[in-house]
C-alpha cells in the first residue's frame, strides 16, 4: 500500500528557490529556518503580528501575498487544517493563473496537516478546478512545545515525511512527486513514504493521535500527584506527550474521529482484559496477556530493524 | 507522608564491606558489579548454574551460604518476590544467630522487589521473630532487558531508591536507615525516599505497573502492523516498555492487584470520555479534556522542577 524510500541526495540547483510559508508556528517556522539556513529565499505570512515581526528580522525576506505567489517554487501551508483550506480557497485563482502543472510551471503547494482526508479532499478539488499542483504532506516531527520561538532549522533532519499525491496517471504522479522530493531536499528528511489520505489517517490515528490521548488520560489519576521520588523511565515516557496544544489536537482528532474512536475502543478492550485477569486473581491469564504484548512488540522491532 | 533526601556522601570506611546477593538477574547482577567495582567483597547465589559460573569468573568471590551469611554487612534479595521470601524463611535462623540489631551487629537484609506490602509483611515478621535487621527496598531502575548478561555497575547511578523500614521507635528507625544509607553509598543512588508498604504499592501500581500494562496493551491494535514510515517519537515512547518479562511482571502485578486494577479502571474511564466526545462530534468537549490533561501535566512538571 505504501512505499518508503531514501531521501534524494539534493544535488546542485541552478538558482536558490523561493519558498512561501503560510503560518509560522513550530512547523512553519522550522521550515522557514531550514530553508533560510540552506540559502533559499523565504517569504511567509502569519496572522500574528509579533510572530511576523520576529520572523522578518532574521528569516523571512518578504510577506507572502498575491504578488509573491507566482514567484514561489514551493508553498508550504503550515497553519491549522481549517485555516490552510481557507488560505487555499482565497488564493486558488492566483495560484491557477501562475501555473501550468503539466509543464512543471508555477508553485507546488503542500500542506503539513496531521490529517489528510479532510484537507486533501478539498485541496485536490481546488487544485483540479484552478489548475495548480497540490500534494498532501505530513512531516513526522514535532516537540511538546509550539510556536515560532521553538522552531529550529534541524527539526526535520532524518525525520519521516509522508506524501499524499492526487489521483493522476503514473507519469504525472511520478513527475509531481519528483518535484516535491527535489524541493524538500534542503530540509533533510530521512525517508519519504507515499500513501492515500484514507490509509494515512487510519495509521496516524493509531501512532500519533492515540499516543497523545493515552498520555493525556494517564495523568488524570489522582495518584499522579503523589508519586514524587517514585517514578522511573516508564512513567516519564508514558506521560511525555500529555503536554500538548489542546486546540490544534482537538481539530486534528475531530477530523479523524472515526479512526481514533475505533483505536481508543481497542485499547480500552485490551486494558479491560488485564483488569479482568487481576480481578479474577488469575496470574497465568495475566502472564499470557503480557507475553502476547511482549511477543508483538518484539516482532514489530525485528521487522523495523530488518 | 514520605521524604526524599540527598544520598549520603559515602565517606571512608575502615574496611571494605562484604555484600551478599541472592539472585543474579539484571538487578542482583548490577548490584554485584557495582559493589565489586567499588572494591567490596561480593558473595552470591543463583539457582541457575551458568549464571553462577559466569558471575564467579569476574565479580563474585564466593557462594553465599550458611557459612558466609554471618560475615555479610548487607544481604540483597534480588530474586522474584516469592523466591525472596522462601530464601528468608530458610535462612532466618542463621541470620538471627548472627545478629544483635540493637547493637548494629549482623547483616542488614534488604529486598529489591517491585511490590512491598506482600514481601514486607512476611519479612518484617521473620526479622522480628528471629532478631535480624530487614528493610524493604525498591531501586527505581531497570531496562527492557533482563538477566545477568545485561547487568551493569552503573545501573543505579543517580536513580531513586525507595526504602520501607519496619515499625520501630524513631531512634531505632533512624539508626537502621542510616546503616542502609551508608551500606548503599558505593552504588550511587541519586535520592532516597522513605515510605510505608501500602503507600509504596499504591504509587508503584500507577507509575510503573500501569505504564507497562498500557504500553503492552497499546501494541495489540491490528494497526500496529501497518505503521511503517509513519511513527514519530510519541509512538516510540508509548510502546517502549511493551517489551517486558511476562513472568516477573505477572507476579508483581498480582501481588498489587487491587491498586493496579483500580488504576486500569481509572484510565479506561478517562479514555472513554475522549471517545464519547469524538463520537458526539463535540470538538469543544474534546478540547476541554485535552486541556485538562495538559494543565495537570504542566503542574506536575513545575512541581517536580521546583
Amino acid at each position: 500500500m505504501m512505499s518508503a524510500q531514501d531521501a534524494p541526495a539534493g544535488g546542485a540547483r541552478a538558482a536558490q528557490p523561493t519558498i512561501g510559508i503560510v503560518g509560522l508556528g513550530l512547523i512553519g517556522g522550522s521550515f522557514a529556518r531550514a530553508y533560510a539556513a540552506a540559502g533559499a529565499r523565504v517569504v511567509a505570512c502569519d496572522t500574528d503580528e509579533d510572530t511576523m515581526d520576529a520572523a522578518m528580522i532574521e528569516t523571512v525576506e518578504a510577506v507572502l501575498d498575491d504578488e509573491e505567489i507566482p514567484g514561489c517554487d514551493l508553498i508550504i501551508l503550515a497553519a491549522y487544517p481549517d485555516a490552510c483550506i481557507e488560505w487555499l480557497e482565497e488564493h486558488a485563482e492566483v495560484l491557477g493563473a501562475a501555473s501550468a502543472p503539466e509543464d512543471g510551471r508555477g508553485p507546488v503547494v503542500i500542506d503539513t496537516a496531521g490529517v489528510k482526508a479532510a484537507v486533501c479532499a478539498r485541496a485536490f478539488e481546488l487544485a483540479r478546478a484552478h489548475g495548480f499542483a497540490f500534494v498532501g504532506a505530513h512531516p513526522m516531527a514535532g516537540t511538546e512545545h509550539s510556536g515560532f520561538a521553538h522552531a529550529r532549522a534541524n527539526l526535520f533532519q532524518g525525520a519521516p515525511m509522508v506524501l499524499v499525491p492526487p489521483a493522476l496517471d503514473d507519469t504525472a504522479r511520478l513527475h509531481l512527486l519528483d518535484r516535491v522530493h527535489t524541493l524538500l531536499a534542503p530540509v533533510g528528511f530521512g525517508t519519504f513514504s507515499v500513501t492515500t489520505p484514507e490509509e494515512h489517517d487510519a495509521v496516524i490515528a493509531y501512532t500519533s493521535q492515540l499516543a497523545h490521548v493515552v498520555s493525556n488520560a494517564y495523568v488524570k489519576s489522582p495518584t499522579a500527584r503523589e508519586h514524587h521520588g517514585f517514578s522511573a523511565g516508564s512513567y516519564r515516557d508514558l506521560t511525555r506527550v500529555a503536554h500538548l496544544n489542546p486546540t490544534m489536537w482537538a481539530e486534528l482528532m475531530c477530523d479523524d474521529a472515526e479512526n481514533l474512536s475505533r483505536e481508543i475502543g481497542r485499547i480500552i478492550d485490551a486494558l479491560a482484559a488485564y483488569r479482568d485477569a487481576l480481578d479474577a486473581g488469575d496470574r497465568e491469564r495475566l502472564r499470557a496477556l503480557l507475553a502476547e504484548g511482549d511477543r508483538i512488540k518484539r516482532a514489530l522491532d525485528d521487522e523495523r530493524d530488518s
